[in-house]
């Protein structure tokens, strides 16, 4: 117990937040997180939270009921999905093509689901063919997870094709929307997603700590006729419904300012409309993508988001210093590769209020600059 | 999908927190958490990480080097500390007398443990003697669960003694400290604490959304030699230390805003002084409680908590009247009675950055007003 050291109040340095999340706040968010704190079961807070379920349904594209923000960052909505969805034994197909896929698949072996795994190669996506072959192997498929859109790699996966064959089957279709909510297409209602979670610190431009997730009406009642209890009290999603419901029974204290930020910036897609959200994050990857491609840098995936940019590191330069020359000469943050990606690849997120054309121009510059120095290494 | 009313930016109203958490949060608090977000791996990022740990040991009073916060609210925590240390299968005794005992006995329940429950009315304190009688009947005692503080009924449970039945038994000691870390005494090395955990927004006066939590080496030990894989992977303590550990190794994204927070509210304590807080705590308790049982108040538990103060509502007065009063005449927030307090109690919490005399002054004023005016009814 060293009590040598007195502390001091943090002060973050100046960065420009490029890489897969979290993305630049706004000022505005900022502001709404930092103001007094309310209790959970104040009248005022309930009204916060019923119009943060509005927001959140306009987002997803949902009239779903329980569409809520779990209290925790984007893996506590992946697990909260995948727990009250599975009850051991059940059989679970997973898709697997990059990082969060294979979150996916631990996290529902620990849920007791007897998953099939569907491979795609890092930075491809899954063929709804192979989709189509599982569900022809196994006739006691009960949910089939897939990532929306694979932060690790960069690759966008197309879902109506499969979301038909799931449901044909009579399967459920669980969604990781972690990269694409708020930022890319995604129609909950329209593809027939039936449980999607997503993070408050990508598209949406919060400061991480909530889980949006939407569950549909015939997932709700598949949990509500569940046989056994979801392992996790913390995020059985029939006793948070009670606290999100007209009841408003206390389940666990919610996380009060991360409320207000996310309130915040659900005011900030809404006052900018989706739709002109989304042609935004469209068109500063297409920016971005000529740049890098006049740079002489490759994408990795074969069809990319439009969040968040996954490029080779190019040959003979030096992955490591070139980001840490990027954050301590510029404050400019971006991603490493993970996995089989470690040091080949970097990954560009422009997510939110960091997907803008002045954040593209001097990322651009000042990579080139770097490089330039590469090669003269 | 009503896209009809235009969403506004949240304005909070302004309150005096005197309910069982949140508590009032401080001004430098709130500052912290509005600072611009960073990256979850920057260099500054993590050292702000080693320094709330550092703190964080200084508040559990121990050396423990798995001492984190886990991302989530308190009940988070619980379930981190229960389903790290219980296995399928393991038998587990859980103390209940009161809304958070009855709530572990769920999550152990949940986490495959065969749970017997040591049971005491509410407001009363577990025996020490119920836990050696307990210990005596079943050799496999594998954890003890406790709340050190109930909430629910503002009872203060001793621990020294319990404590020392548990050790000799060869099990392990897990305790809820949830409303009296930072506020009360709590001692986790020299109590032989092996698992505890707490929330941010009781006596540590920052916004509810992080869980301090503390596991002793024999605990990590008997983590680490699990034959079955946690069942979640989010609160996963051997994952969870590869990050907070000097491998670095990405996890999940941490709440950051929320570390800003928790690093002022913990400096501030470090500023204060332990001891001179814990005093202060103990102060106010001690000015409300003579001003209470003035106004003919009766406390309900026969040993109370300093930081949380459960009385019994007069006969002949509307309990969710005078609530309802307080809180929009006076902007004073307390606490309803749960379970089987339900209309019955108030619960007073004086935790934190609310634990001072003018709240107690402005409280008991209030209160005294509308007693009588409940009189004249």
């Amino acid at each position: 117990m060293n009590e040598s050291r007195p502390p001091v109040s943090f002060q973050p340095p100046s960065r420009v937040l490029l890489g897969p999340g979290p993305s630049d706040v706004s000022p505005r968010v900022l502001q709404a997180m930092g103001r007094p704190t309310i209790g959970h079961l104040d009248p005022e807070y309930l009204r916060l939270m019923d119009e943060s379920r509005r927001l959140l349904q306009q987002l997803f594209r949902t009239e779903n009921e329980m569409t809520i923000a779990v209290s925790g960052t984007g893996s506590a909505g992946m697990e909260a999905c995948v727990v009250n969805l599975i009850e051991p034994g059940d059989r679970m197909v997973v898709c697997v093509n990059g990082v969060f896929g294979g979150r996916m698949k631990e996290v529902a072996e620990r849920a007791g689901a007897r998953v099939v795994t569907l491979e795609a190669p890092w930075g491809e996506t899954i063929d709804p063919q192979q989709v189509a072959a599982a569900l022809e192997s196994y006739d006691d498929v009960k949910v089939l997870g897939i990532v929306h859109a694979e932060t690790s790699t960069g690759a966008h996966q197309p879902l109506e094709e499969i979301s038909r064959l799931v449901h044909d089957a009579g399967a459920f279709l669980l969604v990781d929307a972690v990269t694409s909510l708020g930022g890319m297409e995604l129609e909950v209602d329209a593809w027939g997603i039936d449980a999607c979670y997503s993070g408050t610190q990508k598209c949406l431009s919060c400061p991480p700590g909530l889980a949006p997730v939407s569950f549909s009406a015939r997932a709700v009642e598949r949990i509500l006729g569940r046989t056994t209890p979801v392992q996790s009290w913390y995020l059985d999603v029939t006793l948070l419904a009670r606290y999100w419901g007209s009841e408003r029974v206390y389940h666990h204290t919610a996380p009060i300012n991360m409320s207000y930020a996310l309130h915040e910036a659900l005011t900030l897609v809404a006052e900018e409309g989706l739709a002109a959200r989304i042609a935004r994050h469209t068109e500063n990857h297409r920016r971005l993508r000529v740049g890098l491609e006049d740079l002489g840098l490759e994408y990795i995936p074969s069809r990319s988001l439009t969040t968040l940019n996954a490029v080779r590191v190019p040959d003979g330069v030096d992955d490591a210093r070139v980001r840490r020359r990027l954050l301590e000469e510029f404050g400019i943050e971006i991603g490493a590769g993970l996995g089989p990606f470690r040091g080949q690849a970097w990954r560009i997120g422009l997510m939110g209020a960091s997907s803008r054309r002045s954040h593209v121009t001097l990322f651009l510059a000042a990579l080139s600059q770097l490089l330039a120095d590469e090669r003269a290494h």
